[in-house]
């Protein structure tokens, strides 16, 4: 059972599902067995300490699959600065076919990806930022609705108006991002002008992810009301799951004059990895989770859930819709 | 063409499309043309100063078309009592086939509603809620997400993930409330789960609408950007139209120690309903508008949005959908 979008046409896959980059989580371990499972994930290369360590986890990663996958590079502004021509070099020197770019415009950094071959899907949290996007040159947009983990800006648009919207004015691919976790969303990204969908607090309840089980556990026992908006008073708003440090944080946003030096401690995204991610204290530091952790049940292994998903997405397109349309 | 969904069959309309009570805006100008489009449309009770303005609305919703219709009744607490039993007995002896409630629970009313054969559909924000309300006995809920013009209640949760949410545990029709405005949007809720869609700034947008022309063409010169969540302060959180008013009301909420009396002028629904929808003064006060005003482009009549919603919703499901899985 295969899909066929404009997304899959593009990229030379077999699902129109994707597992774009995750600090912390986007490692060999995971997106080897997405690869293998006919999605398209991606390494994140921040992740890694050094642009050799990136070209290191590349070759552990094609040493699982022979499926196509890709390496996230998010660019922000950072006190010291970040090699990324260096990454960028080792991605181009291994071949990768695809890079997804998140945060600062990825135009500086097209040239040479452009030269090398390589599609490029950039992530966007409105229309304008996505057609600013089209216009420079990349292959797709991940838009990213106000449900996702992690930072979906500040203009709080969901999935369902923002893809439709940026379907009225896009022709390359898009891929819903945001509030997704089964077949059901597949179909309804489908129905509103995506080409495919991205996961990441799915991918991340599954057996291959290299988190600790609690997380796992803590995602499938949460429900959707179970995250929180942390660091909106500092124009950064991230969501992240509803936890001791969430909660602190939040009351000490509610006070009036503190600025981001009150929470900076709290915030620390080594922290949530270290606490929460590896030594499974969920309620140890800030971790990501997106409101479709209220639709995540279980923790199959990745060939089990694209497997499940496609053929539910099939299965509503075949029976529910076309019944529905039989009268 | 037409749809074939337990909300179609339950509810005896020709499309699975819903027009829910809009105070101010659900007459029969606009709901006789919506019936007889084939979506189902609701008086909304409360519009009509007395009971007995109500029978003689109905009279003249149903001078319009032999389609069937409903009346909307929002239960809230007010100063002054509503005579809800009142508008109840002329729904009743009007042969009103089903009722929209809003607000409170419906419970006590729903003893005298059902003996009369009258369908009930209650509006909920939450699973829980909705949950409540199917064991309560309504035939049906309409499941408002935070993209909605109005009241979406304080947990945030967009219809793409609270309509699946509450697929998983509803038996009865849900009816996808929020964020929808043409044929990808039914498509979208119908694969979600939901049997129908709620459509509301959609409808204000139309050439029967009984609201100011400058209202119509506010809603589609505006984006997806363009609403205010107000009221957010006072746990009461209503989504509007952003315009002077709605600016200065967040003004002063952003103010510590702020009361509700603060803005009660201001907020003031009937200053909105006689400067906005009536003089077309679209900054004289506050006016709801959902986020699907990005996705609205024009103003149709009633029956040509239902047509063109439905011919585009069967386009998806035979062509771009079944093109996606004929790989």
């Amino acid at each position: 059972m295969v899909f066929d979008t404009p997304f899959t046409r593009t990229f030379g896959v077999r699902h129109p599902i994707v597992c774009g980059g995750m600090t912390g989580v986007g490692t060999a371990d995971l997106i080897g067995p997405v690869a293998e499972a006919g999605a398209l994930g991606f390494l994140t290369a921040l992740t890694q300490p050094t642009a050799q360590a990136l070209g290191v986890e590349i070759d552990r990663c094609r040493s699982m699959t022979d499926q196509p996958f890709g390496v996230n590079l998010t660019l922000m502004p950072t006190i010291k600065p970040i090699p990324y021509e260096e990454y960028i070099a080792v991605i181009i020197e291994r071949g990768v076919p695809v890079v997804e770019t998140a945060g600062r415009s990825p135009e500086p950094f097209l040239p040479a990806l452009k030269a090398a071959g390589i599609h490029v899907i950039h992530k966007a949290v409105t229309v304008r930022h996505a057609l600013k996007a089209q216009r420079i040159g990349v292959d797709a947009v991940s838009i990213d609705g106000f449900e996702c983990a992690g930072h979906p800006g500040e203009s709080d648009l969901p999935s369902l108006v923002l893809v439709a919207a940026a379907a009225d004015q896009l022709r390359i691919p898009i891929i819903a991002s945001g509030g997704f976790a089964d077949g059901r969303g597949l179909v309804a990204a489908l129905a509103l002008g995506a080409s495919a969908i991205n996961m990441g607090t799915r991918f991340v309840a599954t057996h291959e992810a290299p988190v600790h089980e609690n997380v796992k556990r803590a995602i499938v026992a949460n429900d959707e009301h179970a995250t929180d908006l942390v660091f909106r008073k500092f124009g950064n708003t991230a969501r992240v799951a509803r936890n001791a440090v969430s909660r602190q944080i939040l009351a000490i946003e509610s006070e009036p004059d503190t600025t981001f030096a009150d929470i900076a401690e709290l915030a620390s995204g080594a922290r949530g990895r270290d606490q929460v991610l590896t030594q499974g204290d969920v309620d140890g530091g800030l971790w990501w989770a997106g409101l479709s952790q209220g639709l995540i049940h279980d923790v199959p292994t990745c060939a089990e859930l694209v497997d499940r998903l496609i053929v539910e997405a099939h299965g509503i397109i075949t029976d529910r819709l076309a019944a529905a349309i039989a009268g």
